[in-house]
């Protein structure tokens, strides 16, 4: 019997939902997910400004895709991700963000809140900030322009010229990786990146102390998981390659394995992201630095609207188990 | 074998909690809460304004009450009860109210959440609403002086005269009994009554729709458990008789059992609630028409505060596994 393979995903929104809800499946992996903790945006200011605690948005997805598939668990689930529609004071709330800062007060600490939590919903892995100090995203772009807080570099319309590139992404403070955050990638046999946004949510993390030293020397195989679309504010006119190389630049060392999708998208979805200036990324990969995994990785339903805040936004998004099927076919490659 | 007794307890209050925390641990016992709908003071009310439910606190008791034991269980426990301290609009609220209603956003309809609900939690027993149909309670006193809400009743100082015996209890409309509280009544063995506040918690269920004759023509053998403490607003300087014949004048019979306790209250609490001008309710039980069961029901611990509004009230209260003791024993007695 081989010992379980120890496998870390970073990351933390919808793509990283995906990625954990296919991996649950596999008995024989160890699973962790190494999640941001700078969002700023809608429900998680909230939580930042009025109990002081690191924002949940993330946590809360990542602890709904571990959940335990059995059927009790099922109310708990739709339970994390609904947001009151009415109700003075409760009026645009998530429960799941609510339940996290009852769990704090109740727990002594919000560390202790976020594994009770995974306890109550069973979840199949360990969901592990990549700090656990407060701290916000900052970008500055190639005309200069410096912004402030993670909401602002997701919507960047209201807020500064969506051609410019990300020059540089950074933080407002230094802060260490949270030690078991560290652990996990010390252990590592393979390390996840993407789908997700790239600066957002992957290098919101990779830029967080020395995590992307970790990441450079640790002995896991990094497979990084290409978005089947740009993204407004962060990777405006991106190619396959742009991503691929921003990874490296940011990590110091190249992916091993780089999925992507090349089947057809849904056209009246790409006609809703097209308003928004986003377009399929077009695969320009040559394979010289790494190992390019083509393949179809779409999900056949179109996310249309959800009552919670999970998932509304990637209307086109990867199957959750077509890509685990192709990650585990290469964790198994080199046994 | 036998068949599993039916034990059908109508309350809704901190008395109703403790006598379902007892009776939860005997196997062959039924267990089926038939609780009130009139509250409307504190966190009730918003539910009854702005969500346009019936209010949840007994129903979170009783949910408490009724829990499973196992230690996973634990922490939900905890959250029913909790109650926010800060957050602007989460302040004041508790939690197991918010998760009421979430529920019965998602379930469509709140008798299902309160099912949903009792799953989750793995209780042991059956919470049943007297009626569904919103509904005040109103009452007049003797002096003629009519109050309309159970918060009113149960905060006299600031409403009306204490000193006043409630002359009649009644509602502000015609309401039915929720079938499967009519179900629970024609199929009980025992139907039990109190320790709780007479007039908010017991008789504003007896007053709904045809209760009482319910309960009066059921087989059931009908046990009550008189309170402890007078209760200002309520039972101002009655005596256990007393109790006793506003039962029966309400539901038209004598209950077959009545328990009382006989031990000594504890001094520092006793001083608190003379404060309040609530005193040790005075046995002058003949047992002429019921059978009169003394013992000592006493807690050994008095609850001092709590983060939750469950038994914040109660500083004297019955201790659940004596009391359950007493009353296993006479559901016994008649095999």
């Amino acid at each position: 019997m081989n010992k379980k393979k120890n496998i870390v995903v970073i990351g933390g929104g919808t793509g990283t939902f995906a990625v954990l809800s296919g991996l649950k499946k596999y008995k024989d992996l160890k699973l962790q997910a190494i999640i941001t903790v700078s969002d700023d945006g809608g429900s998680n200011k909230k939580f930042r400004d009025e109990f002081g605690l690191l924002p949940p948005s993330d946590f809360r997805q990542c602890l709904v895709a571990l959940s335990s598939d059995e059927p009790k668990h099922d109310t708990l689930r739709k339970l994390m991700m609904y947001r009151f529609s009415k109700g003075v004071g409760l009026e645009g709330q998530t429960f799941g963000n609510i339940l996290i800062a009852a769990l704090t007060d109740i727990e002594g600490s919000q560390l202790q809140a976020f594994e009770e939590a995974g306890r109550i919903l069973n979840i199949k892995g360990e969901i592990i900030p990549i700090t656990t100090e407060n701290v916000r995203l900052m970008a500055e772009y190639e005309n200069g322009e410096v912004v402030f807080g993670e909401h602002v570099i997701d919507e960047p319309e209201a807020f500064h010229d969506y051609r410019q590139k990300i020059k540089r992404l950074f933080l407002n403070r230094k802060v260490k990786v949270y030690k078991k955050a560290k652990q996990a990638i010390n252990a590592a046999d393979f390390i996840i990146l993407g789908p997700g946004d790239l600066y957002t949510s992957i290098l919101a993390n990779i830029i967080v102390g020395n995590a992307a030293e970790l990441i450079k020397n640790s002995k896991a195989k990094i497979i990084y998981n290409i978005n089947l679309m740009t993204k407004l504010g962060q990777t405006f006119g991106f190619t396959a390659k742009d991503h691929v190389e921003e990874i490296k630049k940011y990590i110091g060392r190249y992916p091993c394995y780089v999925t992507i999708n090349i089947n057809n998208l849904p056209k009246a979805a790409l006609a809703r992201y097209k308003e928004k200036k986003e377009k399929p990324i077009e695969d320009d990969l040559d394979g010289k630095n790494y190992k390019v995994i083509r393949g179809n990785f779409v999900a056949k339903e179109m996310i249309t609207k959800s009552k919670g805040d999970v998932l509304e936004r990637s209307l086109i998004r990867h199957d959750s188990n077509k890509l685990a099927k192709t990650l585990y076919k290469i964790f198994k490659e080199g046994e």
